[in-house]
């Protein structure tokens, strides 16, 4: 079990939108089975209680926040990325595109600039805040699985990061794409794979 | 079907190892079973064929080479480094190590610099030569499907380039992984996932 | 002379703050002089004409908008950081960190993400859009010659872009520092280090 | 003056070449008079002397070996790297291009991929390993003090490291060019900007 060095370990939230995390949210009914059958709402609030008593910096890494003329004269944006401007999924000034309430920052978190594919590292300034907080481990939670947490993720540990994954505290649309983030893929880039309570245990050594 | 632009597409040929593709060669047990059942000798010879006969850059992008102190003194080195070093998967110097003969780079032929990790993007050259030669089109072969493969294609969607992924010209441990990363994984990041015959027809509009 | 090609250039307009260019502004007295020796306003003017008549895409560069708290908890900001924080240069909601209005962004135009440092590369979308808009030739203009243009300059180079300064579109505090910018470093790392007429001229050739 | 933290502080030896540091190297009658005005072959060796005795690790940052095709097929390289190209400087495989004897990497030195352009880190293994090393304090020296240091400092802040440069510890083509690099421009960039006497003294309170 990996040892959370003091004052070197931050947890990244990626995500927590209404759309993702909120009834009525856009993209809430995609998710809800799977977050349900882990709990997850439970298990995020169990491990932003602990990082928070610990004193770990809280990193909020959120996707760009669609806007109705996004992608225009771009050469090949992605499938995906026009599906999601189709939808206007976390349309920026709606409510779907504010912070899940429970989970907004709080003074003293840092808000991360909004990243335009699935890794949050990705034209943004995530690991330069990392490093002006002086981190090293990363421990990854939200949404979605196998996408924004596993480019995230898989970009982490390229970049140098130790990363943590803890599988109930994410979701995604099937339960065959969580068991491939967490058994088929992460084992190749991941440092940990964890549990909620498994996490919570390990933190129990940091002093931050 | 997308239209590859002429003088703008590249080949990325991820790691033709002895190790992966020739019969003796140390992951080769590994990835057999998927590779024949795929027919990835073969798709990979026509391929390369193609686009050679179209005069589209061939890229080489290779895996670190091992060596017996690989990740001596550092913090965190993944668990799966520390099992491809405790195996030394191409070996420096040793002929797991050496070009598999078929796919060995021709003059012109562009070889990136050795990637730690699963991208081939990460902490080389490859984004730098890809723009010194005005790619803008990549389309990645060779192995691992799920690993470097998809690695390399989330990092290439995100540093903004056009990302073809070929199903059967590529391999992993698994069918299950197979279907991870094709299935699953790459219709959020990936602008095409072809068969080679499909490649194959889409490459008859270039003239490079 | 370098060929533009058509279809493939952009100009980066870096910082067109009040602050850096009205009278009035936080940093307009320290620029004013050398500024008003080369003619700064007048080339600006003449290049962005030049270059929206030619429909060659313009990408704006901002520099972080200031905040009140800006860099705390951060380990170790640069005394030039703390410096811009103290003055508050570009403040946030105020009229020093709006766009100066001859030079605002026109519907079309790309509005990279604000930098922190000098790079309007680092820590941003600028590769990536650059990339979906099919650029490798970069026109740099903006201020200040040595720091910000300087280093999105040579950060542009690094990443394999063509990479023209304009020496007559651009200001510093010191003719020394123009000097340094143009005469000593440039020539290590720019393609092309034009005057404004020079640059009109050579993009007489570009029909995007 | 900065406190250098303990475990976390490397120095970067940039192109300890012997076509930049041997008499009869191609490049060192280019920099010998500023060289030896600054001592800077006594200086580098106190400063390797120090380092190693304060058990700090030591990261060789080396530029691209030429050899003669380089550039070949490119859209477009640099004047600068086509003039590097025509003098074969650090030709791989030749004299100029070994290491210079006394500042030859040691055993437990980490030798960083070479950097095609100015800085050390762009395209290259540099931010990965300074990260599994745990370094985010980081000291420049050797050359040249305008291009290699200049553009691997600038990269290093924007990449979130505390940056010290050492004004005697390196060289250039002229005072001139010193004068840019550390009167002019290292104030925008840079953390600390030091005489060997002062860095020496500023080491003395690390014990690593």
């Amino acid at each position: 079990m990996p040892t959370y060095p003091a004052g070197h370990t931050a947890l990244l939230f990626v995500d927590p939108y209404n759309d993702f995390l909120a009834d009525g949210g856009k993209l809430w009914p995609r998710v809800a089975a799977v977050a349900e059958s882990v709990g997850l709402h439970g298990n995020l609030k169990r491990i932003v209680a602990a990082v928070r008593a610990a004193g770990l910096p809280v990193f909020i890494v959120p996707h760009h926040r669609s806007e109705p003329d996004d992608f225009a004269g771009w050469d090949h944006p992605t499938p995906y990325q026009l599906g999601t401007a189709k939808g206007q999924v976390f349309a920026k000034g709606s409510w779907g595109g504010e912070w899940f309430p429970e989970f907004a920052p709080q003074p003293g978190d840092t808000i991360v600039k909004e990243h335009w594919g699935g890794s949050g590292f990705a034209n943004t300034d995530l690991d330069f805040l990392l490093k002006q907080k002086r981190i090293s481990h990363v421990i990854l939670v939200g949404l979605i699985a196998n996408t924004c947490i596993e480019s995230t993720g898989r970009f982490a540990t390229e970049l140098g990061y130790h990363v943590t994954l803890v599988r109930d505290a994410t979701a995604a649309f099937s339960p065959e794409a969580m068991h491939a983030a967490h058994e088929i893929n992460a084992p190749s880039f991941a440092h940990a794979i964890f549990t909620t309570d498994q996490l919570l245990e390990a933190l129990q050594g940091v002093n931050a």
